[in-house]
């Protein structure tokens, strides 16, 4: 499927939060909106600092599932590609045109293998990662079925604490047998360190860091030492990149809030000790609510709840003001304290999610504002793109 | 648009999760599965139950999202129609073929209200909910221009701290001005305990439940004296039914979890101190999943995380599993305690989740099972409908 939409003919309110043309105003909620101006800014600054360091940026379309967005990071950010989480997300992106997508991700189930072999037939180089070497003989046998070729990156646990080997002997190994059989060609090394994105301190983070980059030197080292040659060494967020960056060990970087900005990701600190939501990166990526009940005079009632967004990371806050506070939510309630009454029914407030990726997955749409009007509507193409 | 879908032209694993007649071990995973016999147990029961006590039981909508499901509670459970939060969702339910569809909640959007009013040319009685006397004469401004009647129920805040008034005063006043509003008909009161469904001890419910009705008396009996009819009392949830339906003053319930049933509703107790799920309802959905690396001896990791279920009320349990334990998620991770080392790369396993409601709205269908094979393919129909 994945056929294009046409937007005409999609009614605002039902399918669709806005039009072209519209007035913030008038956009139906809730709905996910984009500032445009802060969203370049964001993509434009990482692809200098990923260019900067002479680092390759494959972002991570995890986060925004947008093939616009994506499209956008290559154009303004420089980005090499994307990478994604699931076979399903890598054929919208492969489908819709990138050139270039890493399944960051084990994909073991045969059904799925068999689509991920088809995928180079769209035009895009395709990488997958693989942390068992039993998981090689069917990766190999699928590319062979379909007459393509796939690339592999030996996962490193680096402290994920999720997929990944541990050992450098591991990498090797697959390395190996990836090199051993047809049509796989083993790439490079995927070591994400995802546990240490969110702790606060910028120390803390690089001692974490530190201990992983140790780690992925001594397999890149390994791989050298046996002839086996790897073209990439590919990981760092939105927490971490500059030490990715600086590590002479990395030569490409996976990020993916930067561009949106979060509250959970927005509280870490800086070098610094700054906010990375007060200057580092702008907020770009807003829930536009509305308020539909002040029955209570303290207390005012939003239409976004659980099914707007994710509250994993804990509540959003709400962006801009200081005199009003989102307080916790049901399915379909905000509840917003306002202790001197200042918001009225209809109101519309930003609301700066807790955690912009599963927030982005709930939704169908991005609403791309500039200057207070409706300049862009984009799918979040691969929503609930979960196989 | 809601078009009907031709399920034949989806490819599974991309757009759907399954195809009709396959094994369940075929299934494409992370997805919803439910299992049909009990959901229709559960359908069957409650709707015995509320016949025996007199009841309408209008089904709340908003937790399955599903025409379909809703079609099984008129058929099997003699439901009278549905409830749901959104115009949008009302929307897909009316264009369903639902004939009592009611919005338990505020529509204060003038756009929403405009489309709202629209609902009963698809053939449904509509329904709304008014906590605020400023609303009365929108709505009937847009029901005269379109040429409907809307239905109103005064909302009273019964211990939900969300929208509704909390005067008996104000419901008559309420009652009053949508009386005298062309096209608006006064019909009843919406009074839903949402913060007590959850309470652990089957005491503990009572006790709030019974200042609920007791407030909600009061207002009946105002109405009453001031010679306004009430022809309905609506709410009641999975928690609570029973008190609702004794009560002499309800005449409607909305219940919606006991049909699937999740992990949060599962752990209250009975009046016999017996956990829900463990005798009064059975788990009827579930998030399949499948283990796709095992690269450390104790842990596995599934495909089922942030992006295929909500959190907010907990992890989710393993179904029928004692010696395996889901322990922590990130966006597509579960990260599953296997200290025994059972499971394998591809075994399958059932999540009861957390939430069901805010889960079953990330995803795009359900796959019905009976006997092992996939009988069912139901979109969810409202998936994503905030509006």
């Amino acid at each position: 499927m994945n056929k294009p939409v046409n937007i005409k003919e999609l009614e605002v309110g039902f399918d669709i939060p806005a039009a072209i043309g519209m007035d913030e105003s008038e956009i139906q909620t809730p709905c996910l909106i984009l500032d445009l101006d802060a969203l370049e800014r964001n993509i434009k600054k990482m692809g200098d600092y990923a260019k900067a360091h002479g680092m390759r940026h494959r972002v991570h379309g995890k986060m925004h599932k947008s093939v616009d967005v994506a499209k956008l990071q290559e154009q303004l950010g420089g980005a090499v590609g994307v990478c994604c989480q699931k076979v399903s997300e890598a054929e919208v992106f492969a489908r819709g045109g990138i050139k270039d997508v890493l399944v960051s991700n084990q994909v073991r189930d045969p059904a799925k293998i068999d689509r991920l072999a088809q995928l180079p037939k769209f035009g895009a180089r395709t990488i997958v990662c693989v942390d068992d070497i039993d998981n090689v003989a069917d990766l190999s046998k699928a590319a062979v079925d379909h007459g393509t070729e796939l690339e592999v990156f030996v996962e490193i646990d680096c402290g994920a604490g999720r997929c990944g080997v541990t050992t450098t002997q591991a990498v090797v190994d697959i390395a190996k047998a990836v090199n051993a059989a047809p049509n796989l060609k083993f790439t490079g090394i995927q070591a994400y360190q995802g546990a240490m994105q969110h702790l606060d301190t910028y120390e803390a983070r690089k001692e974490k860091l530190d201990t992983a980059i140790a780690m992925v030197k001594d397999a890149v080292d390994g791989l050298k030492t046996e002839g086996i040659d790897c073209e990439l060494v590919s990981g760092g967020g939105t927490g971490s990149y500059y030490f990715e960056s600086n590590s002479g060990v990395y030569n490409e970087l996976q990020c993916g809030s930067y561009a949106f900005m979060d509250a959970d990701y927005g509280r870490i600190l800086d070098e610094n000790g700054k906010r990375i939501d007060q200057g580092e990166w702008e907020n770009a990526l807003f829930i536009l609510t509305s308020v539909m009940s002040h029955a209570k005079t303290d207390k005012a009632i939003c239409d976004a709840g659980l099914k707007a967004q994710s509250v994993d990371s804990g509540l959003p806050f709400i962006f801009g003001r200081d005199d009003v506070e989102y307080l916790k939510c049901s399915d379909e309630h905000g509840v917003i304290g306002d202790p001197d009454g200042v918001l009225k029914v209809n109101d519309k407030l930003r609301l700066v999610p807790g955690h912009c990726d599963p927030t982005c997955n709930v939704h169908d749409w991005y609403v791309g504002l500039r200057d207070g009007k409706v300049e862009a509507l984009w799918p979040v193409s691969a929503r609930g793109k979960a196989y």
